[in-house]
């Protein structure tokens, strides 16, 4: 796993820390909670500057504040939820995307039944409204909660308006189509079928 | 990434193959699919025993009946999803459990407003009612959709009843308090964040 991989790990653990008032940690301490080695967690830091001090460890409103710059969530990166259904509305009522990097813009729907409705404080739009929504809301980023069979032609849609980061909870394999997009993608599925296989194994 | 990881990729392909009527496959196409090497489909498959046969490729059935075997997708385990909220409403609707690996045997909420609704199938119950159920029912496994400070108290009580594998979605930290148990945690929130960070890398 990579330093890109946990440091949104460190940045939740110190957000924590500092909300139970606690005002700096060694790197022996913060290894413990990520469960990993103090070399590594300095190994880590170190690849971005390395913040703490020897013999006093890191200042946790600092060392946090440090991480949440590389990470970027100041940007309030402008983005569009595609897909209101059962499990979008889920994504949007259960994130603060606001504390994550990104501003949700926008929710579409091909539902007719669903337009008009509201949304985390959006109203659901018709998918027809997307091209022009997204040039003038300038939109840099898509969260497709859509089935794979419907996301082929949203996706050229998004891409051609010059959205190239996506949040895909799809199985469809966006970067086999466009090869410079920035995709993270969540597969449920996926997980749940390791706990299978490690719940096969443990026995 | 280690090929247990990569199983649950292979068997979703192979299914989608098979549905598409494609009967076999080299492990060129294969690593295609799946972003790889063929070397390295080789050596993934051959961890299992390999099913391949030089210059035929591999038969896609018979690959994707043999991977579900390993995955153990056959077993049914039982289960109970613990919080019937917005978003664990979303899980239980949107997976089809029964393909994964699992049965879902229950679904538990303390929301009384909750209590006695139908949610895929099954009535959601009250917290109070998860010992006895457990017992009765012989769960094996719990899916965590619960905030992060209600987690501990339901924990204590599922690991009291031998239950020792978890889907995780909140933020708390399963193996620090019991190191036996088996948990596959999926963090939404760290997933956007490391999009907002491969997005301001991008650039």
């Amino acid at each position: 796993m990579s330093v890109i991989r946990r440091l949104p790990r460190y940045y939740r653990f110190l957000c924590e820390l500092d909300d139970r008032g606690v005002e700096r940690i060694s790197s022996t301490e913060l290894s413990k909670i990520m469960h990993s080695t103090a070399s590594q967690v300095r190994q880590d830091l170190n690849c971005f500057g390395g913040f703490g001090q020897q013999g006093y460890g890191y200042t946790v409103k600092g060392l946090r504040d440090e991480i949440k710059k590389i990470l970027g969530l100041n940007k309030g990166y402008k983005a569009v939820m595609i897909g209101a259904g059962n499990f979008g509305a889920a994504i949007v009522n259960y994130l603060d995307f606001n504390k994550l990097g990104f501003e949700l813009a926008g929710c579409f729907d091909c539902d007719k039944e669903k337009l008009g409705k509201q949304l985390g404080g959006l109203t659901i739009m018709d998918d027809s409204l997307l091209d022009s929504f997204c040039k003038e809301n300038e939109i840099e980023a898509a969260f497709l909660c859509i089935p794979k069979e419907s996301v082929e032609s949203i996706l050229d849609k998004l891409y051609g308006l010059g959205i190239k980061c996506y949040w895909n909870f799809s199985h469809y394999d966006l970067s086999s189509k466009y090869s410079d997009v920035v995709v993270e993608n969540v597969h449920l599925s996926d997980s749940l079928m390791t706990l299978c296989y490690r719940m096969n194994n443990s026995k």
